[in-house]
């Protein structure tokens, strides 16, 4: 696995990383009820020999633009050995929810926002993880679907630009999905229950070269 | 407009005719805060003339059997003049997000139960109101849309069989659907904002010959 | 109708505005409880096909001295297209209930400050309501309603000297007020039910040109 | 004074008497925060070398066909040496509030109902105080105030009839409201604040001979 | 009675003022539930007529010290007619309860602070009122109780050097512990329940001049 | 000293024996905060090779006929080998702060209600200890402390009946008393702080034999 | 993998099965926060084509005497086609924390009630999964967990006895424990973090042949 | 007993010392419910002639490093008479359980804090206890235990430097656990219940020359 022991892997986000995370800074019992949890117990019960800090700073309702007025002091300030970033789920949704709000972040705005803190931050890390925002919805003409799809080919591309490990989460859903109905995962096609982040933490622990079969 | 002077209009269903209601009869203040109090505040701007009683019985995550088993006591212990029902959502839904579960309301089960309560109950009322159960989702091939498109015809046919005014609620949504995504009026498809119950309670009304331009 | 697709719309005054909005602006799910809530539905029930932001900034309790003392923050800085204002009923109703305070808000004070607002916003609108106190007592006779009709005179002579709409809220409570109690409505004549709320987002709407035939 | 040394003072009623009283009796520091109490704080700071046990029965919303309904347990099996009974303000109300309910009680049911209790009960009291309901109304063509004063004739009627003190709560008010409005006791016209409960409890103690210049 | 129509009367002191009262200013419905709201509701009751506004701006666990801290924005900020000090029970308590700790009032400090207070005061004022502090003991010789005499002492001698109207707070208590134990009023001989605070009320007013013959 | 290995004592009394003990059997973290948790701690701290399991059944406002009421439950049916009682504080307080209530334990209804108890209750027991009640007042000419030194007594004169260890709690707190103020301990002069519990656990270990020097 | 689409398994035991699910009982959202919980996720993470109804009937201090009385209700009435028992710690952890109670489960009757429940039980299902109690101490010789182990062997001796499979909890922890220390995963050495619960569902799935390597 | 009427005696150190003291300085009342509040019942209960003010500082969690960033406010100025530390648990603890965070403070940086901060007070005392951290597990070779020995090997050797009483409350539990098991007082081994903290308050007074056998 990628991760080495006294590494430190910080995951940053929104309501999906953030999970009821503590303030200012989740660390073990206070990294929220999500994934990023999930991937702190994988962790410890598959590798007990590495000691890897996990580290969360998401923030509920965050788009890109949130991201980057806090990178500072919530991303580079913790001088992370491994970063993991998964964004890009309000800024599709704000353009269903709250259409009337003239404030929207455009797939343009989207990605030029996004390389920006790339550029900043990757020469720092030893390791980078960019995970694509998803909707939990077989269909891929549904119109929020159509549209997460357009933001999740921006992060796919600036994974190649970046040297980072991609996450296609939204591919993991599709497999789930090819057998599942939606409604075993969530209401509202966003905020999964446990399953659901499992299904997130297998895809992000694969994608590092876990070996799920270390006793 | 069908609703007389002095009459009584009884509602029941599931969560959203509950919508938080009195227990273990919902009146005036205590009507919840979904279509059902709508309903009332509209009759009460457009007909103060009119004074219809306004009851509501609906409960949280009914079925079909669930008011089969209440159906003494919920609904024909009030006496209504008119009994508006609207039921099927969560014979549905269960399908998808509790399958695992055996315990399941098939459509034959459902037109049959429904069908045994309409038949001990429509002789004694002066007016019936049967609601389609709906699903916010503008895509007729989504599985839970569709399967909720076959209750709803059952529940078209038992309008006719029962000399019921009938309210296609799945129509009215379709209509705002045209325009709008379903992530400006909820979350899960199911559980609408204010919005939405206000599109639930204007097929009602003008259903039941409403006059919206009366002063 | 008068309001256009892509307009905002900004309401503002005192408790019946505010209704439990959220802070520091009300928008969408964060409306209230009251009329501005059910403007918002009923315009979204009635017409989809035109997106209106309405936004809610009234504070209970608020006299027009304190609209004064927010306005730069709570409604310009907003740049609402369309301007509502219902302010007045805790400017007379304190002269009652906190008699023994010499801070009050006479007719002649209400008025200047009222008309001082309007002239350094009317040019920035493309619309302005203007909405009368009311007070929910059929006797006109009656002190605190006599009181309030000499305030809401002022609304209607600001209204002729703005180019406003003109919403006479007290007489659309007086027609309900033919025939029913004003028990039916509230306990205290000012802070009324749903119903009541109704029947101000029914004045407001038919002022500003809502088709209630529209489909 | 006609409350003697060693005597059982109970009142009943609605919420006005009730006030919080604790259940199943209240006594001491469980009377409530109404008139009860303050007839009980008034006795014992003006005539401390009486001991007068004041007991409090007294339930929010109550009419009197309630009181009939809990008679024995909460009245007559107390034994208390004196009586005192303020009921007919729900029985009222309701007409106004809960006019769509056809369960109500009319002036004559009123009457018959109060005498019954009233002939079970007078033959083992030493005292027996009926207080009038009222409404916080100037205006005696109001309404409510006039209905009001119908159900107050029959108290005065049925006082004479069973040789019991008559207190006029409603003349009580009347005299404050020719000074001050309405607006600065309550916000209904029928809840007051502590300013109207002493006002009920001058009226009280007045009637039963209390003399208010006792050191 | 010396109270005018038009004046403002404020009280200040500790808990026995404070009694739950509203910050920063106590007025109406927010003067707490003691002595301060009975003189109000007495007021009310026996002068309608009169308009006199009531504040109160006691603090809990006050001692004279704490009081000349806040005196500016506490007391001489609201410009009052009338002022009614109640201060000392807490000067005196502390030698009893916190003897452990150095920072004590004794009397010669209490004398000289409250002197101070009063200089800077009374030429604004129409009315002064003192009131002395008081310990709820019968027995003379119980030590708190001797000690609490000689506090109240300084309250006599203060009043007569002040031209203020002196209220003996401890005497009105004795009267009344002639017939009562102590233990009917409170369990700690200073918190009373509402039958204390209505002897402080009645003795207040008393001395104040109020008719209690006043219809 | 006098409990053995594996013995069981149980205490009970009134709200100074429960202390916030659990329902329906205090035991370990569920003693409460008052002295019986604290002589379970000393025996602990002390006699750690000792094993005693300590429980307590006391009520809040017990008094001797409240205890007679609950015997066999909440005594007999625990089967302890030590019982230790102490009651009869509320039994006098209720004649001063319930003085109106005609239902009082007097001295002599005191005495037999206690001794039947103690008939039925001492074969079965290994040791018995009986508490005097106290109350908190130097000065024995007070009238409940006078009172209270008269079931005091009572306690100690059935101690000698029924060879049980007498503990003369009164007598540890005017020990106390002698030095400090009663407001030291506690404000109402029952209900002490922790050093007062201290007091009578004190009192309790060593009237049973505890060797304070054991290390 | 042993467990086939459409199974049903239900799992009971104690605090670290109950973990918060609900009543009656867990299920989905309701199965609590352990390794319950992780477990179905897992299986919906890994085997989203195979449809198993995991059920929770755990309760947290249950000893196996507990289990025995709510076995008919709790566990056969739910007919599971796998069932999972986790029992054991409870009945050794009150020897040590309750050891006054002489009501305590020795390993005689730990073994005999255990076997009981099977007997009774095990025609009925398709599978048995016999997990080990555990204590989260690496030193064998620790009085606690020296007793654990006795009874962990009566679940492997039993496990032989009924065809069950066998999960050594304390075996999983016993790996962990030889890179980190016990203050890594629980303060008490029983109730463990998500880490803690991870590895009881890593142990549980490999025993009953999941394959960590399916997509 | 060294501490003399009249002196201050405060407590310092991490939660063992805090136990929910008042905030910002624990003072009788607000001791908290831990081993400060048992010394100050037990000073009372056995010295009433000797007034000794107790006071408290302690904050949950604290490590030496904190309690250096505090000195000056928490220590210092309450200008203490006597002073007692105890502190070092949590410096220790975070090696096992936040192992993965790198911010420790080892063994050379305690000792070095440590005795910076009694350099600079030590002057200004009248006497200084220094209490051993401890860990409540009987075998001397767990790593956590082994390396709090480490620590308190330090506090003893700082001790002899600055002539303070060293109170070892290691040794004290393990005298208890040579005949109980650490279950009895703790889960996890360091937060004791009331027992465990008694036998902290018999160690330290013991130390400071307490004789038990004071009457």
């Amino acid at each position: 696995m990628n991760l080495e022991h006294g590494q430190t892997l910080l995951f940053t986000g929104d309501s999906i990383t953030d999970c009821g995370r503590e303030r200012p800074l989740g660390e073990r019992a206070g990294l929220g009820n999500g994934y990023v949890a999930l991937v702190n117990s994988l962790l410890d019960a598959w590798y007990p020999q590495r000691r890897i800090r996990v580290l969360n700073t998401g923030i509920s309702g965050n788009r890109v633009d949130h991201l980057e007025a806090r990178w500072q002091t919530d991303i580079l300030d913790h001088r992370p050995d491994w970063l993991s970033i998964m964004i890009g789920i309000n800024d599709v949704w704000r353009h269903f929810d709250y259409a009337n709000n003239p404030d929207q972040v455009d797939n343009g705005r989207y990605q030029t926002t996004y390389r920006n803190l790339l550029e900043q931050t990757r020469p720092q890390l030893k390791g980078l993880v960019l995970m694509t925002p998803y909707y939990i919805e077989a269909n891929a003409t549904d119109p929020m679907r159509a549209k997460m799809d357009q933001y999740s080919s921006v992060v796919e591309k600036l994974a190649g630009e970046f040297d980072a490990v991609f996450v296609n989460v939204q591919a993991a859903y599709d497999h789930y999905l090819a057998f599942r109905p939606t409604q075993s995962l969530c209401g509202d096609r966003v905020h999964p229950n446990q399953s659901g982040h499992m299904i997130i933490a297998k895809a992000f622990l694969t994608a590092v070269g876990f070996d799920w079969n270390t006793t």
